[in-house]
């Protein structure tokens, strides 16, 4: 390059000025931007007297993290807006950058994107249990014992159904772990605003009620309670369930249904930005916000949801993944899980050995050419065991930033950072912004 | 006046109080309040290799805006939201306080009312070229050469067509600057939303089509279509042109439009808080959105958008309007031009020439009666070279406000100011405030 001019800059630098500088949008030949966002779901938390006043993130020896906040950029999260506790659902489409007041239509859809059943626009889908009732419908066991090999044959016997409400109706049962299943319900006029027949508790099992006026609610809400009562008299006198009776395992003589939900109404992050985009998810209604956002979800041997994952798997595997596609996701859920079990000690080792995952990736990325985000989704405090509503700490590292002075990864930290406080809908265009992909507003 | 009361205040001082204070908002022997609005176009960059990882802000000598960001209160502002970049036409349009996904119709009747071309609220305007095309109607030059001495002869020839498909419409047409022209068409039932004639490479003229289902958008594009074809019957054959071959010059044979737009659908700024404003903009579509929020346009003999521009002579004329007017706005176009050639010793060049106006305004302004804002409309890194989606710095000067410890005026000094984190939008009703001309909300 060519020196055009010398200057004298206040801090006491002399410095020759190389013009014109690259154009990363132009240039064909620059590399292309890549990025790498890490949710620890759950990771952020409150004060806890058990560490001194410290949270789990504090109080964690973090290296990793701490290296990625001193040469990022970092800030606090409103994952959706300040005091309100979100669900992992609607707190990742936020972070993707999707309005979920907008386009979430409840969990059941992403349940069923998540275990990878296929699902259309206009079906709706319920998480379900095998449960088991007394003749009174009176729920005796929400999981019909959990263990259930007997699952896939059960499912086989309910699948296909068509309701006489609505025979132009399909309702289709897929069987997923243990006393789990997606239930859809295929056809027109369908809505997601009906209630559960999972009372939750051991008591009857419910009636699905419309939750609006809609003549599409009426119509799902019957569907519903004919299905449930069907599913008790073919279950009922099910081979495997007569089986189960003499073995003195509980039976499994009625699916109960919850969560009802259509896929979101949204654009993938591909045609929203160009962006071929993967994610590292073993948690099933996170992995279906994945792949509602155009993400591929891929297996990694060892990776599971629970907090004997393997995170060396994941970093390698992420590396790689860097190579063929433009954004890629990894989320590690046992930071929440030791959350709801109010168990700091677990949660402060499931936050150091997300570290050590960083720690990992920061020796081996090239970090002038990829971006990396880290934040969590929602608060849970250990004191509390479910989701709060104060923000979460984020970090954006990667080529130019600017970069602060914070030094260390955690909610006081980073609020001291140059981000301020965010939206959690606001990650997202910055880091598009940074891959060059962002649209001018304007002229 | 009369001590009512003696306090004891928690940093160990003791006060008496008179009261009342005066009354600003009711005291109508008190100067009234005024305002100076400064914008560096552009100024806001990314941390710069270059630099030593400074941005040309904080690498800059700048005495006169680090005295400002010392007096008075700091923050940093997402002109549109975080990681969207602006234009400079919405980008102002929210600085002034309005919402441009509300209010915003496009470049070209901003640019019509930035060149003094009366205009109203049913026309549709487009910035428009001379080009030279050949017989198949490729563009071989989208400026005809750019020096037209018969820039005004061509557009005359052109001027007042009305279009066969909508005889009820008058084709006006502005000769601006060398091939610049401004198109109007005058009518009803017109629509912005129309694509652009004006291929913006050596390519085929384009054919105008509808952006939306609406017949105003079919009707249009049938217009632009038409006077496409008409403008390049008549420059043919004028004898302008011919005499141009002669001299062996590129024909002025076509006018290719671009940036179909309407006035924006906004109150002034003095219907809706009273404030007799003024601006002093030397670029056209940025006069255009001042004029658009009722400022009255002052020429400057001197100032002009480029890096040769006087601003002393801006710095003086800003002093005498005060007299006159509530609200003088200033913009420097220099520091996004050297941004947009990737020129970062001439953006610094540029941001210590604007530090050379403040530091002699802050000499001579009256900083008990003047409120002063420094901003930018969006980042333009010079590494870039176009705008990009980051915050830009801000400080508000004036009396009682809530100065803050932050005493330089750089992206990240201001991003530890009392004013946090803000959107373009926030910045007029603040100022307003301090001016005593808000309107209290409730009751």
């Amino acid at each position: 390059m060519n020196v055009k001019a010398t200057l004298s800059l206040k801090r006491g630098v002399t410095l020759k000025v190389h013009c014109p500088v690259p154009l990363p949008r132009e240039g064909g030949s620059l590399p292309r931007k890549k990025a790498l966002f890490i949710v620890g779901d759950g990771m952020a938390d409150r004060p806890n007297s058990l560490l001194n006043g410290l949270t789990p993130l504090e109080a964690a020896s973090t290296p990793g993290m701490d290296k990625l906040a001193e040469v990022g950029m970092c800030g606090i999260v409103d994952v959706i807006s300040p005091g309100v506790p979100p669900g992992s659902d609607v707190a990742h489409l936020s972070l993707f950058g999707y309005d979920p007041y907008k386009v979430y239509r409840g969990r059941g859809g992403l349940e069923a994107l998540g275990a990878g059943i296929e699902i259309r626009e206009s079906d709706v889908a319920f998480r379900a249990n095998f449960a088991t009732v007394d003749e009174d419908m009176t729920v005796l066991d929400r999981r019909a014992g959990r263990i259930l090999p007997e699952g896939d044959e059960l499912a086989a016997a309910l699948n296909g159904y068509r309701p006489k409400v609505a025979p132009d109706v399909t309702v289709l049962v897929n069987h997923t772990t243990e006393h789990r299943c997606v239930v859809v319900l295929r056809g027109e006029k369908l809505s997601h605003m009906v209630s559960d027949t999972d009372p939750h508790k051991n008591k009857r099992v419910l009636e699905a009620m419309p939750l609006d006026g809609s003549p599409e609610a009426k119509k799902t809400a019957m569907i519903v309670n004919e299905f449930t009562r069907y599913s008790y008299e073919v279950l009922s006198n099910h081979p495997a369930n007569l089986k189960r009776v003499k073995e003195g395992k509980p039976q499994a003589n009625i699916l109960i249904l919850r969560g009802a939900g259509r896929v979101p109404d949204m654009a993938s992050l591909r045609d929203l930005y160009g962006l071929k985009c993967a994610c590292i998810v073993a948690n099933a209604l996170v992995r279906g916000v994945c792949r509602a956002a155009g993400m591929d979800a891929i297996d990694v041997k060892g990776v599971t949801g629970s907090f004997d994952t393997d995170l060396t798997a994941m970093g390698n595997a992420a590396l790689r993944l860097l190579d063929e596609y433009d954004l890629v996701f990894l989320h590690v859920k046992g930071t929440d899980s030791a959350s709801h079990d109010g168990d700091v000690g677990k949660k402060i080792a499931m936050i150091e050995k997300i570290d050590g995952m960083i720690s990992f990736i920061l020796e081996a990325v090239d970090l002038e050419n990829t971006y990396i985000v880290l934040t969590s989704d929602h608060t849970t405090p250990v004191t509390v065991r479910e989701h709060t509503g104060e923000p979460v700490p984020v970090v954006i590292a990667g080529l130019d930033v600017r970069v602060d002075e914070v030094k260390r990864f955690s909610e006081r930290d980073c609020a001291r950072g140059v981000l301020g406080r965010l939206r959690g809908r606001d990650i997202m265009p910055i880091l598009i912004d940074y891959l060059g992909r962002s649209h001018k507003y304007g002229a």
